[in-house]
């Protein structure tokens, strides 16, 4: 199995101003063809730190990727010390960069200044892969068992994320054309409303079962739940994949609707595909989220084809004025409760005429008392057979709950839609 | 300058599983006290290599701070590898960390089994700072000149991000108590509606003025703005920070209410500035934002004081039926316009009863045409003295135009509620 080291260059991230997340990005693509990454760096804009780290990864890992440090800037010196690593003799330009430089800068009305032209120059022994959404090109420089005791290639990334994340394809492709890789085969299920630990006990029997050659991970996420996947290194695609399915299937009656999708997939999106080209539209009412359900639902591209849109209720007069929860139902029962999150639901689903509404109130902290402690939600959904509220409690990190809340309630909806789709 | 390393260990962080957040927080905090990070690595959970890259991170930094591997089930390895590093003869229970284990436990409900047990047992050879939010303490290791050329510490945290977090404090103050610092003094600004390039460019003469002693770093973030800090190392804290003052005094001419806040802040929290303790309250009314303004809103603890609550109008019904948009404003004007904005803010506004409002219509992509291309915001602020309307046009990528969209309209919002408490 090849392995991998992924090295970020760039006074930026060590002092702490940015999070890496180019890293784990690069980290999930190789994963998917079966190189394995085992180590990952950050560095600062160094020309001797650049060098000496580069090759001691170089000698660790057959593949090194970078990213940083090609800026057209004085402080972003990547390349010199790529070159002068790799022993190259001077540099050449490169003339589809070149052309998609010049693109770029005309189109925010820019000038092409030699600064920005010095961007297409690349060394003489690397090979090129054009960046078409920024200015710096990608190096693949290629190294001989000569220089490292095993073939290597390193290949050097822009660090603005978009740009590392749109390069990553041609890299990969460029990986399994060059070097010989262990064929691997994933699939996956989403699951929701299950924390790792409960999940884990639950399919326990189900995971011990699993053949000697199946890898099973679990991959959780605070706003999409347990991505659980299956991976087989070696074998025939067809008939790995197939095994694979088999035994999702016998998956399936353990956790029933708690499976999303069979791809890497977000609840949000999940729900846009139950109510696409259905004609059936959403709205949303939100207190304790305070407009987080709804920012998830429009990240959806397309997701105005059945959002309609929401209030969020922070206030109590909100509640009551425009959502028409009724002022006894407050006093009552308070704001944390079941009747205030249905009617929530229902007046919000009145107000914009929408098939479904889901809906929130609940204490995220600080504050709370013992019939409510902090962390508590009622969610309320709502739809044409009726109004269902569900009652979480979680913990005590104000930021963590929201986020609890919002993925409860996006799941809980799911469910309400899914069994009406399943009556229907 | 003490220089320090960053590990974290664990194969999530390596598999892409999770973006590793841990490292700019630790990042940050030191360089507060003058400590520069100086390398950031990432290993998975094995021994040999952990104990490897630990020797060898120990012998380039005087710090090394690792976060991750100290949880309860056998694949957490990190304390065996630093039991054997350190040359520990055997393990001692710390008394502390066993009674919070049982306190968090018993929150919880569950029973202290010996494994939750054996998370109290340390190298005998370590000092321990309670961990106060989770299992596993933190262990702190120290080495004499012998064993790497200079004394070093290595501090061992525990990966879950916010109990990670909350250790930093006891952490800083450990570091400040055995290590002779550099004193720094830091102070920033924060700067909003420009991009760095723009404001690099309008400040540049006020920049080459600076004394030599004192360090201008710019520090970007897509929704805050641009964070600008000076920074002096050495010197007497009250005379360093007064001339720090001076400087910023000088700016404030330049940059005038684009200057927010003299701390690290966000626009959300500004405009919380603003309204606490006035009795002035705040609604808001989305389109292309899809309740990302509200949810930034709502994420200031306390913000209910204030902030009455938003409709998300993702449907031009809604816009039209909630917030009482004209229709004939859609149908002459096109829903991305001054009009259209303006009346959601006057709408929100009304409904809600709110003394401000901010309202967003625009294409954060894909689509858009030659009048309105993909990018393009209007944004709507009203008040007790009218409505203002403002356009803005940003480039390409969905995501980040709805950050930037959001980031706009908050600022337009500042500026507009700034302009009547001056009046006032």
């Amino acid at each position: 199995m090849t392995n991998a080291s992924i090295c970020t260059i760039g006074d930026e991230i060590l002092i702490g101003q940015i999070v890496d997340t180019n890293s784990s990005k690069i980290s999930r693509a190789l994963e998917d063809i079966g190189i394995k990454v085992t180590r990952m760096l950050s560095i600062g804009d160094d020309r001797r730190e650049i060098i000496d780290n580069l090759e001691n990864e170089l000698r660790i890992s057959g593949i090194v990727i970078t990213t940083g440090g090609l800026g057209p800037t004085k402080d972003d010196i990547t390349k010199a010390a790529l070159a002068e690593l790799s022993g190259s003799k001077g540099y050449v330009e490169n003339a589809t960069q070149l052309e998609i430089i010049h693109e770029i800068l005309h189109a925010r009305g820019l000038d092409v200044l030699d600064i920005n032209k010095a961007q297409a120059l690349v060394p003489d022994n690397c090979e090129v892969i054009p960046n078409r959404l920024g200015t710096a090109p990608i190096m693949v420089f290629r190294f001989d068992d000569d220089r490292f005791g095993h073939p290597a290639t390193l290949y050097s990334l822009p660090g603005v994320p978009f740009e590392a994340e749109g390069a990553l394809p041609d890299v990969i492709e460029d990986i399994k054309e060059h070097h010989s890789l262990t064929d691997i085969f994933h699939k996956c299920v989403m699951v929701s409303g299950l924390a790792e630990s409960a999940l884990s006990k639950l399919i326990e029997s189900w995971e011990d079962s699993l053949p000697e050659d199946m890898h099973l991970a679990y991959l959780p996420n605070q706003l999409t739940g347990v991505r659980l996947r299956l991976s087989i290194y070696g074998g025939n695609k067809a008939e790995e994949e197939r095994r694979i399915d088999e035994r999702f299937s016998a998956l399936e009656p353990i956790l029933g609707d708690k499976i999303y999708s069979h791809s890497d997939d977000t609840l949000q999106n999940a729900i846009g595909t139950l109510l696409r080209g259905t004609g059936m539209t959403l709205s949303a009412a939100e207190s304790c989220t305070g407009g987080m359900i709804s920012s998830l639902i429009t990240s959806v591209p397309g997701a105005s084809e059945y959002y309609l849109g929401s209030v969020t209720s922070y206030a109590v007069s909100v509640k009551e004025n425009v959502l028409n929860v009724p002022q006894e139902y407050v006093s009552r029962y308070g704001v944390v409760s079941a009747e205030v999150a249905g009617a929530m639901a229902e007046g919000v689903r009145k107000l914009t005429g929408s098939t479904y509404s889901v809906a929130t109130t609940g204490l995220a902290g600080p504050g709370g008392d013992e019939m409510n402690p902090v962390g508590t939600v009622w969610i309320g959904v709502s739809g044409p057979n009726g109004t269902s509220t569900f009652r979480k409690v979680y913990k005590n990190d104000r930021k963590r709950n929201i986020e609890r809340f919002t993925s409860a309630a996006l799941d809980e909806l799911r469910l309400f839609i899914l069994k009406d789709l399943k009556k229907g």
